[in-house]
């Protein structure tokens, strides 16, 4: 099958204004990388359909599937698909199915349905319809016939919790269905080491490795591979897959921290999970945010019972029981302090995993401490250190950056300790 | 002045590809709306030149000026400057003060200077440059002549922590240069009231007024409304502001809870500070998201001494001292326990005001409690209560929303209480 190419057309005011950023771009493009479509252009027009036709025929001047969302909304200006349907030469019927759905939609939620709620329903002749499981409008794709042969639109809806689930359910099965291949990934994901660094290591498996193709994907402090093999029917993905991801794991493995587990925080809740273990915090710089992160994870309440953010020197000592003299002779930013309070919170919640974070995340140096010195400290029973973190960072996101990379730093002990016991 | 177009143009393969996600258009198309210059279109090009050149034809097509973001850097794939002066017909000449920036830069951070970062310093003849304070890549006008006369484009680096500043700097006053108006703004930001409620009371009030135009703007739970003046050299832009201000906070002020004061844990610090006041925090289903979201605050630590993330009863009962017969009558997520918890902590702690949030975050419904049950509790001198909040959401954000949600709706009942000290 020929390489396929693709457009990204996002519609709507809101993002054209600036009131919201577009993260819908980005996911796809994402996405569609992973099918192996290439991405040129993506673009964004408001809920105006004259502009919309032009960058409509503009991007299929350059791109065999544009892929539109937003739109769909049931106000009178949302008018993509009127006006996708036209490019096409199609009317817009209406799909009882997609009726049914939105009916059930308001009932659910108890509340009364609108006419224009109908117009959602009305769809263009001839689509494939994606239907719409977080909201109520469906998505579609529209086939070109005739001159517009080997031109496909596809239409998601604007909010990114309809159109991700959409995306992923509808319209990858969609564009694979032409292809005798299907694609199986795997993401591998690391922690402690840069991306340039781990590109390094293993630039020659990633150049000569066609399938499974191993592709880097970096966020603050942490680097994803992505391992994707492409296999014809009934071959087994796993055989084509395991052989690199062992590969890189003997190169790199002391930085693995798990294979598809979507980031540290879930790592965390899984593993303590498996083990039957439970994590008690105190945090003094990060003031909350390893606990707002494992918390983020549903089921976080059998593996997390007790966090405590110590931000002054009092609640060090009443509650986390570090010692005057500690306070006294090292200061609150310090190994000595970053020991105690991991073991004192230990002791309070009775965990078996005691981890505590104190540094300075800025803007001022305090405590005659640099901005970006960070203490982490672990208390366990076969495991108990205290890390040192150096973020050199000063520009206006240095407060965030430390504070999470600090977190991400708590949260990878915490999968440390646990591996011990 | 006629009334002005832009188009907004990112260039780099990281955004194409989806591996970062397109914060720049956001921000500079909702600074250009406060600068009344319109934008219909934004667009995504990758490091390729001819594709570049093409897109900045189209764009000049449709726009006055045409704004790019990334392909400033030092590596050879970065090619914006040079493509966008051979646009313009002008050569790019070394630039020494950029030139002596960029070396300052390097010394700064002891790392050693490349040729390639040199290049950063070649600038277009005849163009308006933009130091650049958070990077290496200075950014610059080019105003056309003959007959690109009235075509202006404006380059600037991709890092948001670079453009930023820039654009506030160095872009907005080019910008509004040849204007004899100049727009003054203030922020008002209101919490506890839907936009759409919001804007069926001030409907009137927003449509008869022109100057200052008032343009609201939602994010999850808050509704910030910006009053905007239009205002000639030597005219009192408050004089303008004002009155309209006052009769917005006639009619809504209740729930307006600061003015320029960027968000609600911004203004929970400040108004601390101002009053000499602390808060102390027992959280149970926000799990350490107020107190994250109050210490992101640099100052923080004057105001915030000590939080609690209690997950489990027995931290309720030994830490924050509720009594184990309300937990048994009641449960922990109740009234009475959000009543006990928020005593409990600010007992503990010595602080003035005390917080606590218990709920059910999602996804399952824990002890004949729903998902979306949440009881947020104040104890103070002169104000204690307990609030019940309930979001009827069920889509794969729902935890994240609730906790965001109930985190809100603390730091805003912090506010309440100080106002009553």
């Amino acid at each position: 099958m020929k390489q396929r190419s693709a457009e990204i057309l996002c519609i709507g005011t809101e993002i054209l204004m600036g009131d919201i950023v577009n993260t819908n771009a980005a996911y796809i493009a994402k996405e569609l990388a992973g099918l192996g479509i290439n991405v040129y252009h993506q673009s964004v027009v408001g809920d105006n359909p004259e502009r919309l036709k032009q960058s409509l025929e503009l991007a299929f001047s350059r791109a065999d599937i544009v892929i539109t969302t937003g739109g769909l909304g049931p106000t009178y200006d949302d008018l993509s698909k009127e006006t996708i349907a036209d490019y096409f030469g199609r009317k817009l019927v209406m799909d009882e199915e997609s009726l049914h759905r939105i009916e059930c939609h308001f009932l659910r939620l108890n509340r009364v349905m609108t006419d224009n709620n109908k117009k959602q329903a009305m769809m263009p002749e001839r689509c494939i319809i994606f239907q719409n499981d977080n909201g109520t409008a469906p998505g579609c794709a529209i086939e070109g016939e005739g001159e517009q042969q080997g031109k496909t639109a596809i239409m998601l809806p604007g909010p990114p919790r309809e159109m991700r689930p959409m995306f992923e359910q509808g319209v990858k099965p969609f564009l694979m269905k032409d292809s005798d291949t299907r694609l199986v990934s795997h993401t591998m994901h690391f922690f402690g080491i840069g991306e340039s660094m781990l590109e390094s290591i293993l630039h020659d498996l990633m150049e000569e490795s066609l399938n499974p193709t191993v592709a880097p994907y970096a966020k603050t402090g942490e680097v994803q591979l992505r391992v994707t093999a492409r296999v014809k029917h009934g071959e087994d993905a796993e055989a084509i897959l395991q052989p690199t991801m062992h590969q890189i794991e003997e190169k790199v493995g002391e930085f693995l921290y798990g294979i598809d587990v979507g980031d540290l925080q879930t790592a965390v809740v899984r593993k303590l999970k498996e083990k039957g273990l439970h994590v008690a915090l105190a945090e003094s710089c990060t003031g909350g945010y390893v606990a707002k992160r494992i918390t983020d994870v549903s089921g976080a309440s059998e593996v997390f019972e007790c966090g405590i953010c110590s931000y002054s020197n009092r609640i060090k000592r009443e509650l986390l029981g570090v010692s005057q003299q500690t306070l006294d002779c090292f200061g609150a930013v310090s190994e000595e302090t970053a020991r105690e309070m991991a073991a004192g919170v230990r002791k309070v919640s009775g965990a078996e995993i005691g981890i505590s974070v104190t540094g300075n995340a800025g803007p001022e140096p305090s405590e005659g401490k640099d901005v970006g010195i960070v203490y982490i400290g672990v208390d366990s029973d076969a495991f108990s250190k205290v890390f040192l973190l150096q973020v050199n960072r000063r520009d206006q996101d240095a407060r965030e950056t430390i504070r999470y990379l600090a977190s991400s730093h708590a949260l990878s002990l915490i999968l440390k300790a646990a591996d011990r016991y």
